[in-house]
């Protein structure tokens, strides 16, 4: 069933690859089956089994042949983004394709390519020495693109099965460069708001009513224009309270990180780099919490007062930072700048996630570290932090007392949630070296 | 073929009515030849024939018995708005009902009705008298709700045809009120821009990328904000520049105009009314320019800071101001109040139409005054502005040295643009007995 060379290897990823698992799209939700019971198969070596959720399922195993040795959960996620707009793939999502050392597929580096990497790292040893190094034991979730919504229940409710874990190893997560190995040991948290501006009963003609009503475009303009000031700080009173600040000898260890602000602009194409004064580009990426208005909409392109207008927006948070606390202090901006003439209203969204970190000197990140300048002798591994946010590893934490280790072969740049997504092959034989060295570090 | 009682000229609505003669629609590209084939027969009296030009063809007809007597041009049009969401509707946009003295359909105020009022008017004097009492032309276009395109091409290029034309007598247009006889002598310009605020090549994870960048969504909030002042005046330096004032005896005029602003407040939902300091509710609608941001769009309701944003703006001009002179404006107060870490830019909309004006001292004015005196005895008729933009008047003004009166039996309260449009059937009757007056008048 398992394949254990680099090609067999490849195989197994395509054919996991090919299932459209998307889990927010209520049409695939046969595939979501297909995909749970294809992992769990992979997984029948170590008790692999389907097991319901309140929404998906998730697939559970466990190889416990080293009685005494630590024991440790590997988590990945077995779901997908959608495919957007299909005409922007040069080969059609779900039909995964091999070109110049990558495969191109939706879900191919999150999180189907590391989870394999995983997965088959177990294989491999099993086939070459007939034991792991250590316990394993695994979850594989099928809503992870959607807010892991049910996997706080889960957890809550099964809190035994994981009694035994040490530490978990997170196959999601992503290396920020492909020619510099990674260990992560920040993720920022996130809590999403929309705002509501309301004016009169129904869209109204702008020839026969404009000059009499307020027009909510231009209140929610006003309101979304107060967020910031001009130089990209946050003006919501209390958004930076509960930060902690960078010591110096943190900020002295962001600053050795190779990084040019030129080459970043230039491959983002953005005219120019924005944002807080005061701090590094790469300061305010890994360090400072940030407030994104996502999207604006409101009326059309006609000549219409719009009825309503919405903006949803995003907050990354930082350690320390309180998710309730940054939604009041939303509310009590808006609530002193909503403009006249219109009603306004914040609805805040369910799901606010707190950031997440391990500690530089944690046991794993040492190991990690370790494992990865096996895996690639010529460069010294960096310790870095990511913007995006882990909700899993906060739930682990909250619930479970288990801190994460991100431990993944993705690589930023592979064009997660994008079109044309991809996983470089070069990472599988590099990541089950890694994988394999971790866990004898971890026994 | 025509009618002339009140039950026939219903029937005959109807069936005009059941034409979905949607011009902005390329599927409804034959039903618009239907509804043009449909006028034209109506007209078959007069000569009535359907006419290429370079979009949706128009009608014309003449009726040129009295030699000697002046010629007006009578002016509608045979398209409609979109029928819009029909879920809204309570029957269905294209099958006409008649309830409650109402008939429902997309088209039945604006402009199906009004234009069959002035047709039969035609049948129903000649019945009676065998002549008309002026010579009458006929232009009934397909265009006007997409502003008219090919309506300036068309005058230009048959200027003779309209030679002997004294005025042009809109059937196009509304009445304020129910209640109220009223004949609009101003109408407001119109002037549309999108503003496009653009940032990186692409959309970006708001995670990785959030606190880097300027996001667009951002930046165009601030241009937006920029656009007006608190009390909701507009801030473009300029923009009010060319505005004549209001005379003492206009706006002495204005305030005898019967208007309550809680009833107004009330009758559109608002939560309260709000624009320029210093100028009444009813001054601001007829008199002052405005700039309305119709609408806001940029990103989505997920994680991602926007490649681009926009915005699409309408502004209403008054008498004397230029459409020119309001872009330049527009385009340098964009340019002074750019946000750093993107690039902006203004496209302006073609089209712009300046605002129509027709002396209240106007012989067709006074004629209609007295028109309407006479189809309603008990109800003093006021002379209103509105806010809504006649391209073809200030086409006919520009390109053929033409004023044109304003004489529509529609209403302003019956749901024009909307779903559940509807034409008062009183208005027939109604209508029928002051066309009949007014052109006896302008004989």
């Amino acid at each position: 069933m398992a394949a254990t060379q680099s090609s067999d290897v490849l195989a197994e990823l395509g054919a996991f690859l090919a299932i459209p698992s998307v889990s927010v799209e209520p049409v695939h939700a046969p595939d979501m089956r297909r995909a749970a019971a294809w992992v769990a198969d992979e997984l029948a070596w170590a008790n692999g089994r389907v097991v319901e959720t309140e929404g998906h399922p998730l697939v559970l195993a466990e190889w416990l042949g080293r009685p005494g040795a630590s024991t440790i959960l590997v988590y990945g996620h077995y779901d997908v983004q959608p495919a957007g707009d299909e005409r922007e793939w040069e080969t059609p999502p779900f039909e995964p394709s091999v070109r110049d050392g990558r495969i191109y597929a939706r879900g191919a580096t999150d999180d189907k390519g590391p989870v394999v990497v995983a997965v088959q790292t177990a294989r491999r040893l099993l086939d070459a020495t007939g034991a792991l190094p250590l316990n394993v034991r695994f979850l594989i979730e099928g809503e992870e693109e959607i807010g892991s919504p049910s996997l706080p229940g889960f957890l809550t409710a099964n809190r035994e099965l994981f009694a035994d874990v040490s530490v978990v190893v997170s196959a999601d997560g992503a290396m920020w460069r492909p020619d510099e190995p990674s260990v992560a040991v920040a993720a920022k948290g996130l809590v999403a708001f929309d705002l509501v501006v309301e004016g009169a009963a129904s869209d109204l003609h702008s020839g026969r009513h404009g000059g009499a009503v307020q027009n909510p475009n231009h209140a929610l303009a006003q309101l979304v224009a107060s967020l910031h000031a001009d130089d990209g700080s946050v003006s919501v009173a209390g958004f930076y309270d509960d930060v902690e600040p960078l010591s110096v000898a943190d900020r002295a260890a962001l600053a050795r990180i190779p990084f040019d602000d030129e080459s970043y602009r230039a491959s983002i194409g953005a005219p120019e780099l924005h944002g807080e004064p005061g701090w590094s580009t790469l300061e305010r990426l890994w360090t400072r919490p940030t407030l994104e208005v996502n999207e604006l909409r409101g009326g059309g392109p006609f000549t219409v007062i719009p009825r309503v207008a919405r903006a949803h927006l995003t907050s990354r948070l930082v350690p320390a930072q309180r998710p309730a606390a940054i939604v009041e202090a939303l509310v009590a901006h808006v609530a002193r700048h909503a403009p006249p003439g219109v009603s306004v209203r914040v609805e805040t969204q369910p799901g606010a996630v707190p950031a997440y970190a391990i500690g530089a000197d944690h046991p794993a990140v040492d190991a990690a570290v370790r494992a990865l300048r096996h895996a690639y002798p010529d460069a010294e591994p960096l310790l870095v932090r990511i913007g995006g946010t882990l909700p899993a590893a906060a739930m682990f934490e909250e619930l479970l007392g288990l801190k994460t280790l991100l431990f993944s072969f993705s690589t930023s740049d592979e064009q997660l949630h994008a079109p044309n997504e991809f996983f470089r092959l070069s990472r599988i034989d590099e990541g089950i070296a890694a994988w394999s060295e971790l866990w004898r570090l971890l026994a």
